[in-house]
């Protein structure tokens, strides 16, 4: 390793962006300080530690944020990793992380602490139960309280160097897209254009937005909808090519939907389409900094019923960031499964998918587009599909 | 997909035996049934997931595993990749999964529920917080316990298939490490050794079994040891080339460590070979079903000290299965850090490496093997190496 203060591997431009904006981010909210604890991340990941430190740790391991100042204590092993880092105080321990830990809060008279468990978030619920038995037991006078609006404005509100990734994931899975419907002929299955993309992202080094087997999703024609994997169906005339796909390249990630039609569209599909597309445009019309997530939502959900469409299943959308669906602020219905997380207000700098599809007799009508949110309004992280594209 | 019952992609044989393996777990413990709950799983992985179900979910999805059925209550659109399973009673719901839940657990009579958190050992500890908390309001009339014991059975005794997947990950393993010292030449680095291994990884579509830049971990000669990056270092004559090393194939993964010296070998360098060999000998004695953790740690820890060296400073020994620290039963010392994992009983089925290393002025001494615990004593994985290789 240097000594150039850089970590190989470890995203230490990210991470200082991000240490920077989650002290800032504790002097304004409630709590003392910000305690992150994860152990053998490999199997079961922090969901902060990317944002925090960048590197997997076996031991259990803490990172504390304070206003004005922050702090590792991690085993020994990892500490070098730490310490090449540059960003934290870092305390090595051997047998055991409590009492450095205690030493920690209390320098920084951190008396409420705030944890990362949440009932709705999963970006922002990474304490395990465990250990947060385990935190009761070894800071018994501390106060702990959930970290979980500090989580949502630090990993919602990109950076510049966070937007740049997306932006950029964005417009590689376009032409990702362009390049497989190119070499697309009337025999081409489901299958063998999923295969197609997966050959361009291994070649690439690129990993899926979710899932691999289902990152694509393909879907040729006038077929059930869902969580399904790609099959042996292939396009007849005047069916739908319908994608819903999504990359991951320097750690940050995207998600569209695309939509192309063999030959003629006919009528029928030429009103779904533009059905469909009038929901995004009015949830986009309702979307900005300041707008409450179920209020979008609704904006968007309600132009398609009125026109004697099904209810949309889905929320109309979600964040994208580190992962296609990165928590926080949500823009769907007040439904008890999606808890708290359509409540909350947008914020300038947050990256949202816009997604809403009806079933048809010719294919799934889906689409989905990303836009940032600005000061004032907000901007396409990619131009939008406004037409049906012939295959 | 088809309607075979086979999802593609899922490891349906598996999960058919760890399932039935479950049931008889859930009938021979205290609690009525086994509660595991997850969400967003790409994001936020449950431990137990994959034996249970071997899809990734979204909203929030409980398995409940009782003597004498199972159940899955899942969001709607993850529905039928469940029921294509095959293996669980599919409880689908569109707003809450609070109430089939209890519909669940009422059928099965479940007052006392085993839930997957524990202090120690981080795959049993796969409940986050919130969720915990929304359990206790969703199900406020059922006694909690902790399913440790269970997922520790569960986890640690190999089915045939898993333990037939291990195996062949670990003599892949091997037979990747001796097509990388085939090719080494007095002019390689570490990193250029590393590269090579994972070019072929890529070629072959195998995964690390820990993170991708760390494995293998390559020291070359006499350098700091530690979760160090591969450098710019090459051997030197007498020098030693040490890699930690393993992969994961079809779901499984090893942990090994190979060890070469470049020409002859001097007297110091043997004697401090012999003395690691002879720690990981003396273990291995200790070793074998009802020998608990922590005195087969003892056992090959006192043999290098008594012959002059530094305390190793790590556990002697992990259990490896999906993961290569596959968390329960523990083969190391009573250290606070790990909890009550040593002092747990090895089983039959289990497989565990055995590890131990000194720093020498000609390089890192580290052995590290794998075995699997037979109803009688232990049988080796792949055969140790038992004598230094010449490069």
């Amino acid at each position: 390793m240097s000594d150039a203060g850089e970590v190989e591997g470890v995203d230490a431009a990210v991470i200082g962006e991000k240490v920077a904006a989650a002290r800032e981010a504790v002097a304004a909210g409630d709590a003392d300080a910000w305690l992150s604890v994860g152990r053998e991340t490999d199997v079961s990941p922090e969901p902060c530690f990317p944002y925090l430190l960048g590197f997997d740790v076996v031991w259990p391991t803490a990172v504390v944020v304070a206003p004005d100042s922050s702090a590792v204590v991690l085993g020994r092993h990892d500490a070098p990793t730490a310490r090449d880092l540059g960003v934290h105080d870092v305390r090595a321990y051997d047998e055991s992380i409590a009492e450095p830990l205690r030493e920690v809060l209390d320098e920084m008279n951190a008396e409420r602490v705030a944890l990362n468990y949440d009932r709705d978030d999963v970006v922002a619920d990474g304490l395990s139960h465990g250990l947060f038995l385990q935190l009761r037991e070894y800071l018994p006078d501390r106060e702990f309280t959930s970290a979980s609006d500090l989580i949502r404005r630090l990993r919602g509100v990109k950076s510049d160097t966070e937007y740049e990734r997306v932006r950029a994931a964005a417009t590689e899975t376009e032409e990702l897209l362009q390049t497989a419907t190119a070499t697309w002929t009337p025999e081409t299955t489901e299958r063998e254009f999923a295969d197609f993309l997966h050959e361009r992202m291994t070649e690439r080094g690129l990993d899926s937005a979710w899932a691999w087997d289902y990152c694509p999703t393909v879907h040729m024609g006038d077929r059930e909808v869902g969580h399904t994997l790609p099959a042996d169906h292939t396009v007849d005339e005047g069916e739908l090519l319908h994608v819903d796909f999504g990359i991951r390249r320097d750690g940050y990630a995207s998600d569209i939907q695309r939509l192309w039609v063999r030959g003629e569209a006919s009528d029928g599909l030429r009103t779904a389409f533009r059905d469909v597309r009038a929901a995004i445009d009015t949830g986009h019309d309702a979307l900005g900094p300041g707008a409450v997530g179920h209020e979008v939502d609704a904006a968007a959900r309600e132009e398609p019923t009125s026109r004697g469409w099904p209810a949309f299943e889905h929320a109309f959308g979600h964040q994208v960031g580190r992962a296609a669906h990165d928590g926080g602020t949500l823009l769907g219905p007040e439904w008890e499964r999606y808890g708290e997380a359509p409540r909350h207000e947008v914020r300038p700098g947050e990256v949202y998918t816009m997604e809403l599809g009806v079933a048809t007799e010719w294919g799934y009508v889906g689409q989905e587009e990303m836009v940032r949110i600005t000061e004032t309004g907000t901007e396409w992280v990619v131009p939008p599909q406004t037409e049906l594209r012939t295959l």
